[in-house]
Formats: structure tokens, sequence, C-alpha cells
């Protein structure tokens, strides 16, 4: 699929004269243009739009062999428009038209099949109803200014604005992508495809998929049961319920199938499951940063503040996990180390104010996490409070130092430590403090997780995770 | 409770050399001695502190009758302060100072019971460990620099970190307060003490309690029962699994109390119980605007966006809320009124991009509103974009438009409506628009609420006061 995700000439077929949608794949490719290939937009109807130079038709002899050409005419055209792209040799062809099954047009969906199973010798298809590709590396992208962050997330969704959304919210936090494709309705090309494709990746250490259905179910299975034992997986399954469920085959058209399914094979072949957007998200940051997996669900937690501990703890519990007591040496360590002013040596343990001086909290850290009975360390940070705290404990540069002292002391650590930000104040200025803070910890590492529920999920999945890899592990022993 | 919230006259016991810590009551008094009244700081180690004249006694012949003291002076010393402050008359002290049950500290706690038990005939007592009072009308805040947004919100908390942080999160959003109370572990004026004021104050419409414990189970249990009818008690119970409980009692020092025995409370008596901080906040947003309760869990969903429709309906449904299919009259409306191009006359109903034309939005929603077998409107706005539709649909000013046309609408629907607004990027400008536009809805009367689960939370519990109210109701008339 190589020509796909960094394709030399791009066909843009059907452009109109709408500056903003009808040009958007002209303009967003605009600066791949500038790498080298060539954008070659197509439309009989005008011989020039916008200082753009149109060409009648793909077989206009200028036109150079086409790695990728996005069909964007209306659907009532699109199977002769797939045909023509056999014809010419296309390799690979986003059909960015709508209005198939997911609009109850059976007659146009079967049409459409037709043309493509007499094409895909020749030219294999992406869509219809989707945005086609987005790759940070080729800048290959779905919308002019779309600004796709370089990462390590390969990713396929079936819904257009669930997969640019991934991408801006991700992105925004310091997670980046190999591969994205929207895939919408997979009349040829579906989620199988580029699973298997994902997997033999070196460069992809996370997939990530939202599915609302599977064309192809034994295929798929086989490529998510032979992709689990080498790198996550994680769904955001859209339709869980019969009433979504419904929805979703207005949106895309497909059947979905029983949630009960989605969730007996993901416990089956170790596929982590999100619910919504943001759990999905979170799991996919947590996943793609480089730590290792918790062994059990024994979570430390790290606070500043009495309230804040007993928030974390009661969540914790509430989602399965376990707050144990920490050993006597921990506390006998801890106790050394820090004096007994407004701090609790127990399992929340709270330092206090002073746990915003940033070597006294690394040193925390790392006595922490040196208890054999956790498995995980949660901390809270309020970056947000950085600033207050500089002027109150008189030290400097609280986030750099914090960032510096967590990071060396990550390297003694041999287990996963995850940060949440208790958001509080949500004017610009400390919005602004909490983003770059969120975007430096990721960059080193350390996911940073806002919402408390969705910490404890995503300890819970990465748990469920190494839990599969050691009975597979067990297996092969046996 | 007046002299309280509207001091004139404020005496704090204990300032320290620390500009920071051991001054901020004072700083943050500065603008109420604008206002009228005087601070008097005391500390008979120095004649003066950053400008400011300090006292050496609380007993000094220039200090006239004192409305509210704050006790600031190490543990130990607190008890005979606390005498004094009876000997002098205040009437109101908050003992900001802690070391005592909640720091294991037995004995002194006994001490500072005995005292305050001598006293509270003179002087009542708010804390220790707490912050105290912050009340946006009369300018007496907790910080230096705390904001405090008036509102129709009165607030109790019995951690001082929390305390603050709602008014932070809620104000920063557009959600205001009359009172706030920082009780800390209440040894004498408590939770009860306060509910009983908030009830009879006319200018409260909610009230908010963070609670880690209750000291006086049976007077606790008929101030509520007493006020539920009257105005809705939302609590954020700290401690609710043994382990936070445990956490809890190092914390505040109380007694946190089985989280069964809560629930059982809220079910029997109507008391809306949150199970961590954004939901608590989201809870206190929906009841504070000026809205009707929903009459059953029946929900209509109005997106611009076919897997955001079901991403929703899937939520909505998991939350044990109800999706019902449209009338056919509504489905015929819509259809009249919308041309069939990417849109879904279903519920979800998905109106495309034109969901972002204002005034066809604003149709839509009274068309969907009207629906008798819908209870409550959730939509989904993601302000973020409203400048790219802009240039898309070639309409002007869509933020404003929004607002303005929805604003109509509500004149005419007589049922909850509630906005979310799907966050993507999270890059400063796209927050700020969202933030943005959450403060003028909530001007308007509606929330915004960001995360799924929260606002499926939200309906249910609105749904759940407003049977309570309605079970009270049918019993005064049997």
């Amino acid at each position: 699929m190589h020509p796909l995700f960094y394709p030399k000439n791009i066909a843009v077929i059907g452009v109109s004269n709408n500056k903003v949608s009808g040009m958007k794949y002209v303009i967003a490719l605009e600066s791949f243009v500038r790498d080298g290939g060539a954008v070659w937009p197509i439309n009989p109807k005008y011989p020039e739009l916008f200082g753009y130079k149109i060409y009648p038709s793909l077989f206009d002899p200028i036109i150079p062999n086409i790695d990728l050409a996005i069909i964007a005419v209306p659907a009532r055209f699109v199977p002769d428009v797939c045909r023509d792209c056999a014809k010419k040799g296309v390799k690979f062809a986003v059909i960015f038209s709508s209005g198939f099954s997911e609009s109850g047009k059976l007659d146009l969906q079967k049409e459409l099949e037709k043309a493509v199973s007499e094409s895909k010798s020749k030219t294999r298809f992406i869509g219809p109803n989707c945005l086609g590709i987005d790759n940070p590396f080729s800048n290959v992208h779905f919308y002019p200014g779309m600004e796709s962050k370089k990462g390590n997330v390969s990713y396929l969704a079936q819904s257009g604005g669930t997969t640019a959304r991934l991408m801006l919210y991700l992105g925004s936090q310091g997670i980046g992508f190999q591969h994205v494709v929207s895939a919408g309705n997979s009349v040829d090309l579906s989620a199988t495809d580029f699973i298997n494709y994902y997997r033999e990746d070196p460069k992809t250490k996370v997939i990530a998929l939202y599915l609302e259905s599977i064309p192809n179910g034994r295929e798929f299975i086989e490529a998510i049961k032979k992709t689990t034992p080498i790198k996550p997986i994680i769904i955001w399954k859209g339709g869980q319920t019969d009433v979504g469920a419904k929805a979703a085959a207005s949106h895309t058209g497909g059947l979905a199938g029983s949630y009960q399914i989605w969730k007996a094979l993901a416990k089956q072949y170790g596929v982590i499951l999100a619910s919504y957007f943001e759990e999905f998200a979170e799991l996919v940051c947590a996943f793609s940063v480089d730590q290792p997996l918790p062994k059990d669900r024994n979570v430390g937690i790290l606070v500043a503040g009495g309230g804040i501990g007993v928030e974390y703890t009661d969540l914790c519990i509430q989602y399965g996990l376990n707050i144990p007591p920490l050993t006597d040496n921990t506390i006998k360590r801890l106790a050394v180390q820090f004096a007994d002013v407004n701090t609790s040596f127990t399992n929340p343990v709270d330092l206090g104010e002073y746990g915003y001086i940033p070597n006294y909290f690394a040193k925390a850290l790392e006595i922490v996490a040196s208890d054999p009975g956790l498995s995980t360390i949660l901390f809270v940070k309020e970056a947000e409070r950085f600033k207050i705290f500089e002027d109150i404990l008189l030290v400097k540069d609280i986030e750099g130092m914090t960032i510096k002292t967590i990071g060396e002391a990550l390297k003694e650590i041999k287990k996963p430590v995850i940060c949440s930000s208790s958001p509080n104040d949500q004017r610009i200025k400390f919005y602004e403090a909490r983003l770059n803070f969120k975007n430096k910890m990721i960059q080193n590492n350390i996911p940073v997780i806002d919402y408390i529920p969705n910490a404890c999920v995503v300890i819970n999945k990465l748990v469920e995770y190494n839990n599969y890899l050691k009975k597979l592990e067990k297996l092969g022993k046996d």
C-alpha cells in the first residue's frame, strides 16, 4: 500500500467552483505538490478555477500515471469514474462521494459494487462516503490547513468526522500518527486490509479503529488474532446499543452486529474496547507512549492535597482497581525524607504543598514506585498552579524542573507512571499551562489524563492487555 | 449569619512574615477594605509587615467590634485564641489552622472542642482546617486575586482545595455563587447549619455540598428533608469507598459512614449525589440555570454529523435514557423544512452541515422539541468549527446568531434543552471558541456539558429530582 500513503501523482476528479468544499483536496495537497509530486484537478466544465489549471479528463495526454485518485463527483457518476480509473491504471482511488447504501440508495450501491468488482484488479478503492488518506509523513491531508502530527499511531475510522477528530484531539496534545484512513463504507479495501498493513509496518506501535460495522467477519477476526500478540488494537465501536446501531446504519450503511459479540471477540483476542471518544483517545495516548505494562491492578496514588487523594481513591476502587497499603519500608523511607507537615504516608500518599517542589516530588515518586505491592503509579499535577507555587514555595521553573526530575526518576522505575492534571480554572491562561505541561509530559512518555474515570479505565485496559500477552506466553510455553 | 458573609470588621490573627501564605487573608481582603470595612492584622511579633500596620493583640484598644476573625496561629495556640475571640465578643471566627484530629492529634482536638464549647455562646466557629468564607457580593475572598463570580449557587465543602476548585471551575464557565463556605472539620458550625441558612436565603437556587463526614446525623437529615422540596441539594461525598473513606479520615478527621447509607438517604429525600468533581460541577451548572425539569427519560438528540449522533445515542442508552423514535408529524415537519442532503430525520436527528446554519438549527430544535414523545433535547454544537462553517456555508457570525436564534426558540420550548460541545482540537484558539460559546450559552440558561457521560448523568438526575418533587406533590394531595 505504499503508493497509497506516499503517492507521487494525485488526480482529483470532480473539483467544483466552491472554493472551500469543491477545491479542498486540491488546496490540501498543495504542500504535497511542493514535495515533488503533482496534483491533477479534473472537471470538463472548467478550464481554470481559483488560479489552478483544471484538466478535462483523466485521459488527458498530459496526465501521467496516477497513484491516487480522489473521486468527488455526484454519486450517480461514481461507477463510471471507477471504471475510468481502472482503464487509466490508477493504483488507488478514494471515493469521497456519498449517496449509496448509507442514504438508502441500494440500487446505486449495487451498481457501485459491480463497477468496483470489475475494476479492482487494476485499481483498489477506499470509500465511498469517506475522506480517504491522511499521512503526516507524506503531507497528504484531508483538509487544507489540517495539521497532522507525526507519530506511531496508525488509525482507521469508518466515519470521516471521527477520523479527523482523533487526529486533532491527540495531535494537539502531542500524540502523532503514522498512517490514517477514513474508510467510509468500504466497498473494496476495508478495515481488515489496513489492520494487516499496519501490523507489518514497523513504525506503527498502536492500531486505533473506529468501526460501525465489519463486512468480512472471518478475515477481520483472523487479522486481529494475528495482530494483538504483536501490537495493541484499540477499537471504538459505533453502534454499541440497538438504537445506536440503527443510527449507525443510516450513517455508514453497514450492519453493526451485536456489541455482545464484539465484547466476546475483544476478550478472546486481547482487543482493547473503548466506549466513547475521549476514552478512546486516552487509551490510544496511553498505549502509544513508551512505558511497560502493569502486571496487576494495584495502584499507588501520589497527590498534593487531601481532597484530591480521596477523590482518586474513590474512583479507582469504583473502577475495580486496588489501592493497597504501602509496605512499612516505603512508609519509613517517606518519613525519613519528608517532614510530617500536612502530609500523609498511606496510599494515597499526600505530600501537601511540598509535592510541588520538583526534586521532593521525584524522590517521593521513586520511593512509592519501588514499593513491591504497587504496579502502576498515578500522580496528580495541577499544572495551572505551578506559577502560584513558585511564589509560595520560592522555587523556580516548577514546570521545567518537574518534567526533568520525573524524567530522571523514570529511568529507574520499571512500572507504568500516569499523570492526571485535575483541572480547576477554565480560563485561557490556566488551560494553556495545563496543555503545555501535557504536551511536554507526553513527549517524555508520560500520559496525562485529565478525567479521572478515564485514567481508571486506561489502567484497567493496560492490565487486561498485559494479562492477554501473559496468557499467550504461557500457552506458547505449554 | 449575615455578619459572617457581610462582615464589617475583620481580624486576621497570626499573620506572618511570609508575604504569600502568611499575609494572604490580609491581601485577599484589601478589596473588601475598599468597600468600607477594615481588616485588622494581628501578631505581637511585628509592628509592621509589607507596609501594613500589625496590631499586637485582639484587645488593642483601637480594634473595634469584630464580625469575623480569621485564626491562623499554630494549632497549639488555637484553643486560647478561641477563648480570646469570645472575650472580645467576636461574632464569627474561622479557624484556618490545621493539626487536630485530621493529623491524629486527638488531645489537641479535645482541647479545641472544650475551648469552642466554652466560647460558642459568644462566638460561632468555622473550621478548623479550612479556608472560611468567600462571598462574591461582599468581596470576602479566600485568596488574593480569587475572582468569585456572582450567582445563585450556595456551596459548602469540607475540603479547602475542593471549595476553591468548584468556584474556579464553574466561575470561569459562567456559573456564579451566592455564599461559599470551606467548613473543614466543623468543630462548631457544620454543614447542617449552612443548609438551613441556604434554604431560607431567597437568592440561593441550588445548594452544593462536598462532604467527607457528618457530625450530627439526625439534624443533618432533618435539614435536608426540609430543603429538597424547596431547592435542590447536590452532594459530592468524599470517601465513597472504604479505602477512600480511610483517606478522608486522615484528611478531615471525620467518620465517613457507609456510602450505601448516603445513597439510601439521597433516594429517600431527593438529594442529588455526584460521584466525582466534574460530574458534581456539571450537575450544579444544570440545576443553577433557569429551565424546567424533564418529566421522564425520553431524550431527543440533535446533531450535525452522523458519527456524533451514533456516539450520543450509544451513551444515552447505556446510561439508562431512552431515544424514542420521532412521531410521523415531527418527521413530516422536518422533511418539509429541510432537504434530504446528508440529513437523517430519525432520533438522533442529523442535520448534516446545515445544522450549523443558525436559523435552520433553531427551527429544527423547535420542531424536535415539540415532539410529544420527547422530554429533554440534547444537541451538539462544535463551537470550535463555527469559523470554518462561516466560510463553507457563507453565513456570518454563527456564534452570535446561534445563541440569538436558540434563545428565541427557547421561549416557546417548555422542556429542558442541554448543549454538548464535543471537543476536537485542544489548541488554544479552538478551546477559546468553545469556552466563549459555553459562557454565553450558560448566560442564556443553556447548560453546555462537554463530556457525554456527564450529560447523560445530568439528564438522569434532573429526571430523578423531578420524580421526587412529583411524588411529594402526590403525597400532599392524598
